[in-house]
């Protein structure tokens, strides 16, 4: 028989049938998304907004603890500054979205809604900026850009999304190439700390690093399926951008030197990551820093005398050091809630009804583990303290232990194609720098390089395509 | 002879020389915004962008208090969907930006760049909402928005804009009505107790209100050059949406009915109306509660011996409690660095030198009336604190008492004419309620009908224009 609350949950694809299902049920059911009338383009609900919320806080308070200042540019770029770089205008002209009129009148130049904006920014700094005294200029904004995608998917790839870019100007390579490890350290610990995801950190290869930049770094994250995720890049730009929006600056040498600049992104990509990092086949588990609601209460048996009352100054007391809600309708029953809650991925429920109430405790369910424990209402804040920490730790661990099982060594290039071919998760082998080699594993194998990480090891002297001397190991791994 | 401290400062044009040119001296040279190679869009510096960061939190802090969820809906609008309510497309088509390209390809359907969200907001709201257990929906996002404009001036009227808009669904037409009016008393509240503006709140005319909207309610400030500025808009828009977009509910009832919704935003269009509400000759006066910083400490004689190191013992000490700046380069002298603090509208000064530390003290400069005065390091903390809201009320009481001496009353046409043609500020008259007539005094005087206040008051019988009963007073005004 199959019971109500299997009935509820059975609504969710199973991971292990069909994960890209399994991704979608999960995101219309757990209401963060919805697809809207505008071809590649979502809604963003707020069950998932909050997340992006959250995610955006902690950010940010990052961006500012190392001296970052927001700022705005506008949505627009001229179609003549977007074609001032050539790579990175090959780059991104085949996404653009044009914008041709304004009210009636055609424009006389066509305008790009920006896909990224390192140069209607280059173009400002170079107006900006005049003395050494100027740099280091360390900016960044959050805003929406648009590139117009053939195949989207929520939060994976749409044709709008939202992010925030960093855009620095610096006096000489060391500092810029400083700044570009810098970020990308911001990220990684933004990843580990608060979102729970181990990432591999490391530089991109020629072909795959940023259409402009001098050099790439990314880091790396290994989803359920076993592909890859590029969950956030910091670019060193070298002086390309500076040379052709002429950002020269007055040196204490008196000397006009031309600037380095970098950039450096994430966008609400990385809810899809938390999404295939951590769920499971009752639906979301998010990690309790960015969960919107780290705590839901359902009291039990509410109708009973005092335990409505009960419920509500638990929430009182609760909502002072968590977000918390208390899930009181009465047009549902606790079951039906739970498999709600679930869904949604609350990391922890509480259940409070007449028997907890005698006993001065709550009923506390981890989403993580599906452990159920009675907990003392006397401490019960600093427990859940600790409990989100538990759970923190445990999901990450947990990722960390799937990403360790599903990474590889392939000392041959027969190797590496058998691996990819059968089992999902990322491949590690030698590559000695040719761009062909890479190409050859790509159209053979449909893996990418996803990185050269700092963490090198040594798993041979050849490259597995060509067998030529190869000093450094990459990842390769189907990706999003 | 010009001290250096007056040649600075006499790059700013005098307000009562031209007031124009004040503003645009002043949101250059206090780093607010720049000018960017997109007509009629700017770029908002990090000085200007900490005062818009400043108002979201405290703004976003309220929605959230009166139960409202942020979510993110897509930037485009296909030409159909923005057609669907008469009046809403004749309002906004005329200064909507088009795209008709995306990458190489031509789109089969225009795309407006939005410049309000009413319409894909209740295309989804259909799909949404089922029963009266969805309502109410109570939604605000934080996007730009774009309205080509022929005419533009930093913060009052950019074709891209920042702004947020909250959109509402709502069982009845009494619930949408108190909806309406709650958000514009939460704008008001706001205005007054954040921004230290005083703000006339009421009704916009049948002409004056929202294209599609039943009422538009609306807060009007007066700027010091007597113009008035609408700073934020709410409005009831009825069932007009709901009937187009097919919004029904089943109610409690068994029956379908459609919901009421409703809308309500405010821009960075106030960030001008802090500037032309406060500021002065020698620069901008931030509210202490937007200011990017509170407090700036100037080091005095920061050479010798402790100086530098006692500021910064204050600085660590402040910046728990405040935004705080520690301003210790040694390329500019404490006379430059007053000056820039003061065009910045740092709300508070502190200076700190030899004969201060020995006295455990620093001297205070207040930004609203340039006061000096010594502060024992003491007991700082609590006193800055009394402090910052001294200057809140004074500078509102400032701005109240402005505006009610620049409030005039007509009882005639011919006096309505006359006090606008040789007065700044608000007229108030008698209105029969006839569009003939407003529209007589706009053609007349320049003037608009800011609105019908809450606050009435008894003028006499008759409408100034045409002599007809009138049971309402106006507030009338030429606008930004």
């Amino acid at each position: 028989m199959v019971s109500k609350q299997d009935e509820f949950v059975s609504h969710i694809t199973k991971q292990s049938e069909d994960f890209s299902q399994w991704y979608t049920d999960v995101i219309l059911k757990a209401d963060l998304v919805d697809y809207s009338p505008v071809k590649g383009c979502m809604v963003i609900k707020p069950h998932g907004y909050a997340i992006w919320e959250n995610m955006q806080r902690e950010m940010d308070q990052r961006f500012k603890a190392t001296g970052h200042k927001n700022a705005y540019f506008p949505l627009f770029i001229p179609e003549s500054l977007l074609q001032k770089e050539a790579e990175h205008v090959e780059g991104f002209a085949p996404e653009v979205a044009w914008v041709t009129a304004g009210g009636k009148e055609e424009l006389a130049e066509r305008i790009a809604v920006r896909p990224t904006s390192e140069t209607i920014i280059c173009s400002m700094y170079a107006k900006w900026i005049r003395s050494y005294r100027d740099l280091p200029v360390l900016y960044n904004q959050w805003c929406n850009v648009v590139r117009w995608e053939k195949s989207t998917r929520p939060f994976l790839r749409t044709s709008e999304f939202l992010w925030q870019e960093g855009h620095t100007a610096h006096a000489n390579e060391n500092d810029a190439e400083e700044e570009t490890l810098k970020m990308l350290e911001v990220y990684r610990e933004f990843a580990e700390n608060v979102l729970a995801i181990p990432v591999i950190v490391g530089k991109k290869s020629e072909k795959e690093k940023f259409a402009g930049a001098l050099r790439t770094y990314t880091m790396e994250a290994l989803m359920l399926d076993g592909k890859a995720l590029q969950a956030g890049t910091s670019h060193n730009l070298g002086q390309h951008f500076a040379k052709v929006f002429d950002i020269q600056y007055l040196d204490r040498d008196g000397e006009l030197k031309y600037v380095w600049t970098t950039s450096w992104g994430t966008s609400t990509r990385m809810v899809g990551g938390v999404i295939m990092v951590h769920g499971d086949d009752r639906g979301l588990v998010l990690p309790p820093k960015v969960a919107p609601y780290q705590v839901v209460i359902v009291p039990i048996a509410h109708h009973k005398d005092g335990v409505l009352e009960k419920a509500q100054e638990l929430y009182g007391v609760l909502k002072e050091t968590f977000r918390v809600e208390l899930d009181d309708r009465d047009t549902y029953s606790p079951g039906w809630k739970f498999n709600e809650w679930e869904l949604k991925g609350v990391p922890v429920r509480l259940e409070i009804g007449p028997r907890d109430i005698q006993k001065n405790q709550a009923v506390v369910v981890r989403r993580d583990t599906g452990e159920k424990a009675e907990m003392s209402l006397d401490s019960i804040v600093e427990n859940l303290n600790k409990l989100m920490q538990d759970i923190h730790n445990n999901i990450y661990k947990k990722a960390l232990r799937f990403r360790e099982e599903n990474t590889h060594v392939a000392l041959t290039f027969e190797e590496l194609k058998d691996i990819i071919e059968k089992k999902p998760g990322f491949v590690k082998a030698m590559w000695c720098g040719n761009p062909a080699c890479e190409a050859e594993i790509k159209a053979k194998t449909g893996a990418t390089t996803r990185c050269l990480p700092f963490e090198q090891e040594r798993l041979g002297e050849a490259c597995v395509v060509c067998g030529e001397k190869a000093e450094k190991m990459a990842y390769y791994a189907r990706a999003y």
